[in-house]
């Protein structure tokens, strides 16, 4: 059932061609051939929009949201300019919805495709390289941090994922759209840091310097590798340092996003013990 | 189909009712009536035989093994210390196995229950609060994170989860049997600070103190509360320091998991600076 109200279009029937598109992308090879991706929830919406997305299309349902009354302003505001809106039914939602318990907020918005040289940074700029990092919840979570420790460029190099990745998006709280981030190939990416002055810091368990032995106060990339296997050979020979986090225990390593936090965290300090200024990372 | 060879029981059929009472435990309620848990996966299994926990009963497939010459040397070696081995067929292992690609390593563990009275610490232990985390993924990142930096006691104060739930051992990589947890209420997690002197270290946004600007070099737990909600007032108001991880970004908070290795790792850093130990927080 098919019906418009107003500028609205309201779709209750969970068969509908449309919610077919959206589940599509879920596939990587669907989001590739049509540039786009989905955001889900309203405070990976609101944070997207927040950092001047403007979605193609907005599917909502009101008897999902939490806060009905307030939220559905969000959903003027955009029709406002000129962004599509459809109002779902429940059951139609749950059907596109990917995570459980949503909460009515559900959009398509142009994919992140960006190469190196699409970055601009400015003068001493802290970045982040991630080589061959697998889980889209990795990515997520040190987009999340790298939001945090005000990260001007995060790299994925020869990455196996794309930055659509809904599980990504989702662990990323939506930082994918407000953190300025590319995928290169690591040939590319290393090139792209020395043209651009930046010392490259590795992070490797096969050294004895210790992270915190590092001045980050410079233009500096920290790079973490692939979870199982770490860093290429082609990173750790270009490094300038290579740096291990100090473990005892039993277990053999930090997860990544964890490792990738912890010294994103160290040049924060150092930087701001250098500085002395409010933010972290300027 | 049962079959017993030597001291090997084969179960070839995905219906045999011991391989329902596994599939059981996934539940909290069946876990705490036969005070019993899983551990899935070799790496995990060697890191809990390894912290010296003696399995029930060990359930394996060596057509799943990833490495079968060299890992049945596991089933071999706990089998000659009387520990119960059983060989599943593929069909009947993928059937209890939890994971997604299991590698034919299954087994039945006392489950770990302590409080806070079991715990022994050193003379100035550094410790982890974790006071009504809901996610047993990032229960078990935490107790990664604290078994890389030699944290002595993690205590779960009134928690949403039991240290058995097979996400959590899962995300711990099997440290949640090497690292030294318990659960207790907050109230009696308070005391038995206070009984042993151990200064307490609360994260919150809401406080000035930046994370750096406090002493970890003596007794001390570090306090994360919640993901949604952080600490409740009872932590915050028995808090010897009250401690803010700068954030600059536009998502308001880092995952609560990251937190605590952050502020985890910073303590480590001052220990190491002031002992020059090889170890951290030794």
């Amino acid at each position: 059932m098919l019906c418009h109200v107003m500028t609205d279009l309201i779709i209750t029937s969970a068969a509908n061609a449309r919610l077919k598109s959206l589940t599509a992308l879920r596939r990587r090879r669907t989001r590739e051939e049509t540039g786009t991706t989905l955001i889900e929830g309203y405070d990976e919406l609101s944070l997207a929009l927040d950092a001047g997305v403007l979605p193609r299309t907005i599917y909502y349902c009101p008897e999902l949201m939490l806060e009905p009354v307030v939220q559905q302003d969000v959903v003027r505001r955009v029709a406002a300019r000129g962004v599509e809106t459809v109002q779902l039914g429940r059951v139609a939602f749950e059907k596109v919805a990917y995570r459980e318990g949503p909460d009515g907020f559900l959009a398509v918005v142009d994919s992140v495709v960006r190469s190196c040289a699409d970055l601009t940074v400015g003068p001493a700029p802290l970045a982040l390289l991630c080589q061959g990092v697998e889980k889209p919840g990795n990515l997520g979570a040190m987009l999340r941090t790298a939001d945090a420790a005000g990260v001007e460029a995060v790299i994925a190099a020869d990455p196996v994922t794309d930055w659509g990745n809904p599980n990504l998006v989702r662990a990323s709280k939506g930082t994918v759209f407000s953190v300025p981030v590319a995928s290169d190939s690591t040939e590319a990416t290393l090139a792209w840091l020395r043209d651009n002055g930046i010392a490259l810091v590795a992070t490797t368990p096969d050294t004895d310097l210790d992270y915190t032995d590092v001045d980050y106060t410079g233009p500096v990339a920290i790079s973490v590798g692939a979870e199982k296997y770490g860093l290429t050979g082609e990173v750790l020979a270009a490094a300038d340092y290579k740096v291990r986090i100090p473990m005892v225990g039993r277990a053999n390593s930090l997860n990544v996003a964890t490792s990738a936090a912890i010294v994103l965290y160290e040049a924060v300090r150092q930087r701001r013990a250098a500085g002395g200024t409010e933010g972290p990372g300027l």
